[in-house]
């Protein structure tokens, strides 16, 4: 038996850790605001702190919670028949705007969302920010890349961003997977993604 | 008189560089088609390269000529009158999706434009993505958000975000700015702005 002077150390609850992600919701249509908060009413908030100012909604908690309040806020907004984009970042790490104090990451499973028969659109970056000797961001990025070809959402690449196609919560998870899976290695991670629903671009 | 074997290189030119933003513009009102396609015809494009696809309109050239046609662009659709959100992804350093070959910097000007009279409100996060023995991303963005203060645009701190707010022109000339300052040290930069115009949030 060993024993040890150093009690065990928790590891730090998705709060602690600053997990959760901002989105914006344009509805492209006069009743926009109608539009918008009832979305916001109607989603389940269970688990999440969610926080709305004057450009965007701040939700934290587990990566699972805030990719089903993502995918069902969107969809309810989508369901109104409108054009929608949604602007999403991700970000874990970097509890405060700069208070970045975690310097080990955090293993946490990819969330999981059943699809909801909507198609979406969507183009995505994935940020890793190591400091670390090791770091190799544009490694992490590829991964998480080839990690979306094996979702079935990766519809080619662009300047600074690849493109996603396929069901809303497909799409959105896609996002999410990439940020947890890069966030085993690396503290600090962002991933910025629109989401275009009912667009009238698209056949 | 010194000889050299190795020719002069040539400092790479904003394309070679990948120097180039993405905007999302969201207008929300019926009429959102007219006025969005309204504002891309109507805003003068010269020595950029151009390409609107679903999602966003890509604009690749110098930092100052991005600047102006995002300024130029998203007051056109703000001259409506409607609700716009617009959505800037800046990026330097990366000319493809993942092709970041650059492992130097390149200094630029920071680019300054003149204001348009329009109140705008944003939520910034800029991103240095240096994987050198060097790299200390959160001292970059200290001192991206210190430029912030001093240009008067900074409104405050937010979990993942500094909210911004002002005329829309020194809104996003201060994101741009932050991008470019950070730039003349690190490689690759990204730096990701929403914009909110004719909030009615907002008194």
């Amino acid at each position: 038996m060993t024993t040890t002077t150093s009690a065990p150390v928790a590891a730090p609850t998705p709060q602690e850790f600053g997990v959760g992600a901002r989105v914006t919701l344009a509805v492209m249509r006069d009743d926009y605001v109608d539009v918008i908060l009832g979305a916001l009413r109607a989603t389940d908030v269970s688990g999440l702190t969610v926080a709305t100012d004057p450009v965007s909604t701040f939700v934290g908690g587990d990566e699972q919670s805030i990719v089903r309040f993502l995918v069902d806020l969107t969809g309810r907004a989508a369901a109104s028949g409108a054009h929608v984009s949604a602007t999403i970042t991700f970000s874990r790490g970097c509890p405060g705007e700069v208070a970045c104090s975690p310097t080990v990451a955090r293993a946490s499973e990819v969330p999981s969302v059943e699809r909801v028969g909507r198609d979406a659109l969507a183009q995505w970056a994935l940020y890793p920010l190591s400091d670390a000797p090791s770091a190799d961001h544009m490694r992490d990025i590829y991964a998480a890349i080839d990690h979306a070809k094996e979702l079935g959402t990766f519809a080619g690449s662009e300047h600074f961003v690849t493109n996603l196609r396929g069901d809303l919560a497909d799409v959105i998870a896609t996002a999410a997977a990439g940020w947890v899976l890069v966030g085993r290695t690396v503290p600090h991670v962002t991933s910025h993604l629109t989401v275009s629903l009912n667009s009238p671009s698209v056949a």
